[in-house]
């Protein structure tokens, strides 16, 4: 759109950390910046040249006096305009990865940061792609990046999905629209790990589909021939369907959200295992607690909260939740059975979400031998120099 | 064979953790145990009950007096008599783990401590058993140990394989045995991943099979079809061997050991890709050397080096020598490849061993995506209170 010489400059303070941006960190935080009044003046999303606190020029960022992360690198090569064909060059790339793992288009197509497009997700369900333009640079250059997604993808179906939390951080509105196509009438059908799941593609609730734990689910399947499987917090079936398309003998779904489970409910019929599957509203700690009153048993007992400490100040508290998770389930695992605790947030790091669920499965009475440890899959890729990228963690244990 | 009224007893002392035994740490050092004229005279490997400070019983112990690690817990329950049903019941339990995981009879069948078993570590080649009994108190018990193991899982010949480096720590010899049926005239043949590799079980050359990296292979296959793949340290062919099986258009073994190389030589013909399989003997940073010289480029390159910092000493060095594959590494990778770095670093942690990679990978004049990061596999549990018993790790980057 605009070659270097038409944009404005940033500069970094000489206190800030030049190195890490040059060795690959994509941020600057609003107090590694000179923000003097033009600076301020700037529009939300504003491209514009980073140069380091000599002037030496940096890279190009997307620039928000508004965000505590002012500036996001999007291109160190000066020579390189953000136009059509840079955003065609990034979908190719993150394209051709997915290709290689999946044999059907469906995946997260982009994911943010690590696929060189700071702050935005997209994920693919078919012809469909719902984008989510979490940055402003990426919300004022909305049109010609849709225009080079459907180029590249060839996805006729472009979803805009405006819920994410960091909107708001970064002064974005939260109104959901469809760019190109037509939203669907109907819940989106997804082959996945042998089942088939549905996704509302459209909702602003909690019933999109998640494709991070894709790995996980198919781990948790080879686990479950001939089981009984507990799947709390179960959203649309992650881990059930695949459990009962891998041969598990019944799954228990239990979630707090009814919509969820009528989309489990639904890809289950998809599945054809529907006569195998129970449902269970309710909160998930009550619905632990009332299953251990009647006495039930499962082979392999899933947990997969929502993010308990999705920040610093909540760290301890959901600590003790992801404890007290592990504590109510693993006295419904059968001996020698397998109970599976995940964690989405990115305060608990792995060693301190491990050390809370086996202090749990302790007071809960029993010992666990660790046998495999998971990850989001690969289609939501890791900057290194970005610990932060790296959210998701499944423990596998044997009790 | 000896109830706890015949067992001889050891106590803590009261700075002993005995805390984190109730939880189920399997170790007491030397320096934790009451030491006295009485204790010191005792035999390796004899079994004995472990009593707190307060002279409470907490479990019957394999005890050494010339290890650091004087006892491991064997059992907490003292009503069990470690006799051939005990061995049986723990053989059992693993042996179910193992079979629900494989359709095959080829894992590790026993990891140690995590198995409930010190110190013992067990690989099961179809009919063929090789034990390791790397504490003194499995080498006192072995025969009743091996009866078991015949009785539960049905193998014909079991091999004592005594090079483990840890015996001369437990003062064990190094007399490597056919404790049952007859050494096999022919390196074995062993189905995974979808090829086959030869493992030779009696040698105590580096020419073994190690299945802990088995997922591994799995996953760097699935990114290896039609790929130009390059193996450093490549043993007996790991990853050369699953990738050519997935479809890779090529592989290059590197390794240092000619026994070794010929063994992959010897899998890659049995699995029907030998054509697609070139050998090259030497040093491995040579080599890599070499490679670059050649203007040689790979989509996919794996390197598994031996363990650079298998202890806290080492760490450093071992550090810059991960750092220095990686850069030496990642030049070879074709634009949008992969590159497979691995550690089997007690004293490396991931997050230590991932950033001396980012770091080589930065000046080998790269950037990556870590899109996976991958542990040993499932048939290798952890103790989630043993941290040690995490070795492996395997990061794959998008370069």
């Amino acid at each position: 759109m605009l070659p270097p010489s038409d944009i404005p400059t940033v500069r970094l303070l000489p206190k800030a950390e030049a190195r890490a941006i040059r060795h690959g960190f994509p941020w600057v935080y609003s107090n590694e910046l000179v923000l003097d009044r033009r600076t301020k003046a700037l529009e939300p999303g504003t491209l514009a040249l980073l140069e380091d606190a000599e002037r030496r020029p940096m890279g190009i960022v997307g620039f928000n006096p508004a965000s505590k992360i002012a500036a996001r690198m999007l291109e160190t090569n000066l020579e390189l305009p953000i136009d059509a064909a840079w955003f065609e060059a990034k979908f190719a790339r993150a394209l051709a990865h997915r290709s290689l793992l999946y044999p059907d288009p469906f995946y997260r197509l982009v994911h943010a940061e690590s696929d060189g497009l700071p702050g935005v997700v997209i994920d693919r369900f078919g012809d469909i792609a719902v984008i989510q333009p979490n940055a402003a640079w990426s919300e004022r250059l909305l049109e010609p990046m849709v225009e080079a997604l459907v180029r590249v993808t060839g996805v006729t179906t472009v979803i805009k999905n405006a819920s994410g939390r960091s909107r708001a951080l970064e002064g974005l509105d939260d109104v959901t629209q469809v760019l190109r196509g037509e939203m669907p009438a109907a819940p989106v059908p997804v082959p996945m790990n042998g089942a088939t799941y549905l996704a509302d593609v459209g909702g602003g609730q909690k019933t999109g589909l998640f494709y991070d734990q894709r790995p996980n689910h198919a781990f948790a399947a080879t686990l479950a021939k001939g089981a009984r499987v507990l799947d709390v917090f179960s959203h649309v079936g992650g881990f059930s369907l695949a459990a009962l398309a891998a041969g598990a003998e019944s799954a228990v779904a239990v979630d707090g959200s009814t919509p969820a489970l009528e989309l489990a409910r639904g890809g289950a019929e998809a599945t054809g295992v529907s006569d195998r599957l129970t449902l269970r509203s309710g909160d998930a700690f009550d619905q632990l607690a009332a299953l251990q009153g009647e006495g039930a048993q499962f082979e392999v007992v899933v947990c997969d909260p929502p993010a308990f400490a999705p920040n610093r100040q909540s760290l301890e508290a959901g600590l003790r939740a992801y404890e007290r998770i592990a504590r109510l389930a693993a006295p419904l695992v059968a001996p020698d059975g397998y109970l599976v605790l995940c964690s989405c947030s990115h305060a608990a790091d792995l060693s301190r979400f491990r050390a809370a669920s086996a202090r749990g499965i302790g007071k809960g009475g029993r010992r666990g031998q660790l046998i495999h440890t998971g990850f989001a899959g690969p289609d939501h890729p890791q900057l290194p120099q970005l610990a932060e990228s790296g959210y998701l963690k499944a423990l596998f244990f044997r009790l």
